[in-house]
């Protein structure tokens, strides 16, 4: 499954606003429109952020390519500028658009510069899929045998290029016949878990099932959950982390009952710069997102509300960090410098 | 604020499950009507429920009032059992139904048992108003001053014979300029928090603002909840209790935070006959509920799920449990059993 595809200078993504319901791809030639699609979540989770901003990045190119080279420069500044305000929190679009930068703006001729920029986005995203294939193999290690895993939001092959940072440890143990059970939090406000992680296992036939955001204690109390994996917006280099909000919940829960609590992401979706949670950077979204449902107003007019789309938790509530180069334990901050960041 | 009239032989409900959009009171005159009413939630909440069955009997008496004794007390045992079947884990239920079952099954005179029936339906209702105002009382003691309070699912005027549970403690609370912000989590899958609590605190002018289940780790960690309190639909003889889905959660977050966890309830929602939460049935309800919101489904078609409505909590995780004769400390059990059960 994927949810990002390039070809002849258009950008194609699978609507996640409109999933399980529609299955609707959107084309994009213009980097503005791209922008727009990931602040509206047409295109969501850190990996996918990234890699889109990334082919935005050339349609942006070739929108601006027949201007003076001075002009192209600043006009291209300005698209990473606005693309990076896109969404605050997801460290892999500073990541990707970083990297698109270093080659955008150290070229000898401008042809050359168009293609090296593809080549630079296909390449982000190709290695985001190894990554995650990776990153799976690894993490399948530590899945117990016959679990039953919990896991909330998406952070599948929609929210990345393909395969999925903990779908992607999920897809490979249920390969390995590990997997008795995935419970998916619905995970509102916009149900990233009831409708996309869903939608994703289901068409793969890892059996699903669907649990409001407020079972997962009980199930855990039940004995129903032998381990919880989840993906990550953004990891500080001491392992606190900024993930869909509700983690920072389940990871307490866990620790309560003994259950072992994973995070998997790739070496990207670290920020390197900040020490700790404290200094991530939290997307508070419009709250109608959690006044409303499907359009339909759930409260009375006038309540107040906000929403907050991720949450902080610290890594010492962390039993490992699933990455691409193996699983971290702690002490995570020694384990994390050590990464190579390439 | 009341969601249960009773007038000309008419039992009256305001529907919750049209609340806030639609303010609509539906008539019953058939017991059979209001088991429907409890079963599909046009009237919820353990203390309400049983108000309501109480005053299904009296309807019940005047189906059967023209037959024979014999037929009479037949088809009144069998209404009873029906109505005790309506929902299986709020025990004042079965409290309320027990007390009409005393004056039905030892009287002279039928007119006399018709004008009685009424009568301890209305006192049930009465004094459940009054435990509420006194649990309010004696809640407000408890609440820190300029207090954020966390409250999950309507333990409100419309769970009850009106004033509330939880929500008569913040009443009380508020009226002593106590607190700053209600929190209500909107409780999915039915959203009594978003769609009722927040609808009567709004009517009361009490400050309320509304979050998704999985925020309140977060609202903890930033330092906006001083307490949590909540309601009960059932509580065993060592202070485990059964509550909405979440508030096993709850209390293990409040405990993490070091936050004040409350429960409030009549005695009448306190099951003496079970030693521990363990012997309490859960219900589980239609998983369309999950699957489901406002008629869309949020979900792939063919997705698993399940819908247990309330989870259990062990006393050890309870601060101190709020009554209409005070507030209970540990060892619970032994404060329980001193209770007074009238």
């Amino acid at each position: 499954m994927e949810a990002i595809r390039f070809s002849n200078q258009t950008l194609y993504l699978l609507d996640q606003t409109a999933l399980p319901q529609e299955e609707v791809w959107r084309a994009y030639t213009r980097y503005q429109d791209v922008k727009n699609a990931i602040s509206t979540m047409v295109v969501r989770g850190a990996p996918a952020i990234g890699i889109t901003a990334a082919y935005a990045v050339v349609l942006a190119a070739h929108q601006y390519a027949s201007d003076t080279w001075e002009l192209f420069v600043s006009q291209m500044s300005q698209a990473i500028s606005d693309l990076n305000a896109a969404r605050p929190t997801a460290v892999n679009l500073s990541w990707a658009l970083e990297r698109m930068k270093r080659l955008l703006f150290s070229p000898k001729e401008e042809t050359l510069v168009l293609d090296a920029l593809l080549e630079e986005a296909i390449a982000i995203h190709n290695e985001d899929i190894q990554m995650n294939q990776r990153m799976g193999a690894f993490g399948a290690d530590v899945v117990p045998e016959n679990a039953g895993i919990l896991t909330h939001c998406n952070a599948g092959a929609l929210a990345t290029g393909g395969y999925g940072t903990a779908l992607g440890v999920i897809r490979a143990a249920h390969k390995q016949g590990r997997v008795s059970m995935v419970y998916a939090d619905e995970t509102r406000p916009l149900l990233q878990g009831a409708r996309l992680t869903a939608y994703e296992l289901q068409k793969d036939n890892i059996p699903v099932t669907v649990l409001t955001d407020n079972m997962a204690g009980a199930m855990m109390a039940a004995g129903k959950i032998q381990m919880v994996v989840l993906g990550c917006d953004r990891m500080a280099a001491n392992g606190d982390f900024a993930n869909k909000i509700g983690t920072y919940s389940l990871a307490i829960l866990a620790q309560y009952h003994g259950i072992p609590f994973y995070t998997a992401l790739p070496v990207s979706t670290i920020d390197f710069s900040i020490e700790d949670g404290s200094q991530i950077i939290i997307e508070e979204r419009d709250g109608n997102e959690v006044l409303n449902f499907f359009g339909v107003q759930t409260t009375p007019v006038g309540v107040l509300t906000c929403n907050p789309a991720f949450d902080v938790t610290p890594h010492h509530l962390l039993t490992g960090i699933i990455t691409d180069q193996g699983v971290l334990y702690p002490p995570f901050d020694r384990h994390i410098a050590a990464l190579s960041r390439r």
